[in-house]
């Protein structure tokens, strides 16, 4: 009998912004696996960090950022094989995933390599977009409302087109695009009504009037737009 | 002093998606509210059931489903009115949310009459859209793609545009706009590769390939479509 993946989300970055059912299927895990930028800790392992057993063994997918993709797919390849030697010897593999694994997240790349060969759990987790609307106080979409999420590297054009079809917006990947992300909001009058947030639910969390972010935007930052329809109902 | 309005989310259905922080949130509060139709138990309060406190106060805000919005809307005031007494008698309110507060929830209805008034915190919750997609193993998006949520009564045309103009398309609020939405979808080609999602992560959880779907469809239920660009990496 093969082992299950489970992908497993783990919300924002508060531990306490974990489910019930990912906090069980992470102490309950004897194999776990994560992604990692080479050299550096990683931040879905660091979330969860309180709740991996100690004996847990422990697969470290160290994914290069480079332009081309071929270095990243090698690196999701070998992170996949092991992963499945780990399956195929019947044991469950837990994937620590920041966020919500099917929302941007690096667990698809895995999902699609072992899918079709083992059973596979998702537990949702909490996105950083709920996140960010709630530590901002900014509800994000009421009634009949569009919701689009854009990410930061599109072309300015295509964001503008999608940003003006739109009653609310959320920009992830933010990073150095941000100046240019300004312009294409600025260009509709939307400014002002953009909030700029960093690191949401972590200690160093930053939620700022767009007018007053850092350029360029750490990687862990996004932007909420919304056109302010009355939510009075 | 006051107390605060404590936005809680639930998450989709199944209690252990909820967060550690909302289960923490609920097991304190010595008052809770939360929405019901009349005549009918709060899905909410089903969610949380097993952690309300035993001798917490409960204010049920009744709220029916008319078409005009007039009655709904007496309906949040009174329900803000109650809601402010307690916080004025300085005890903290925890309003129950099915899936993310900020996320098309009535939270929303009862901030807009309080945030100005009172301390409020939201707690996000996992949304139907990211439960969605883990129950039916569709991974939303990837890299630069762009997702979209459309609630299903908007006119077809404007569903139309916004579906093509999307790589990955969330349908909320279905119900009676089922064929007209399958109709839009089949246009463009699109009802392959749409999945109809019913009462996900619920024991009558139902998942079909829209051409199966009922119509009427539940009022709990959306429609996931992804165009299928390969998540390889
Ligand atoms: C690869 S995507 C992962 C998204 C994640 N799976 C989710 O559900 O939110 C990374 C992007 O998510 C956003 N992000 C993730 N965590 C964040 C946080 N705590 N605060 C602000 N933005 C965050 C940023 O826009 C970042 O560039
Ligand atoms: C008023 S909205 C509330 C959305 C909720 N706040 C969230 O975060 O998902 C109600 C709509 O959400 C969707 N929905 C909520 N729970 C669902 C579930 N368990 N399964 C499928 N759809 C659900 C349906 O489209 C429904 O019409």
């Amino acid at each position: 009998m093969t082992g299950t993946l489970i992908g497993v989300g783990l919300g924002p970055g508060d531990p306490d912004l974990m489910t019930l059912k990912a906090a069980r299927a992470i102490g309950a895990a004897d194999v776990v696996a994560y992604p990692a930028l080479p050299d550096t800790d990683s931040f879905a392992r660091s979330i969860a960090a309180d709740l991996i057993r100690p004996d847990a063994h422990e697969i470290v997918i160290e994914v290069p950022m480079t332009k081309s993709r071929e270095p990243a797919q090698a690196a999701y390849d070998l992170g996949a094989d092991r992963i499945a030697e780990a399956l195929e010897a019947g044991r469950n593999v837990a994937v620590l995933c920041e966020g919500d694994p099917f929302f941007y997240g690096s667990f698809m790349y895995l999902h699609a390599r072992l899918a079709a060969r083992f059973p596979v759990e998702v537990i949702p987790g909490i996105t950083s977009v709920s996140a960010g609307a709630a530590r901002a106080a900014a509800p994000l979409t009421a009634r009949n409302e569009v919701l689009t999420v854009l990410p930061g590297p599109l072309d300015s054009d295509t964001l503008a087109a999608r940003i003006s079809d739109a009653d609310s917006i959320v920009i992830m990947k933010v990073g150095r695009h941000l100046a240019r992300i300004r312009d294409v909001l600025d260009a509709q009058g939307l400014s002002d009504r953009a909030v700029y947030i960093e690191r949401a639910t972590l200690s160093a969390e930053r939620i700022l009037p767009l007018a007053q972010a850092p350029d360029p935007a750490p990687y862990f930052s996004l932007i909420l737009v919304t056109k302010g329809s009355d939510p009075w109902l």
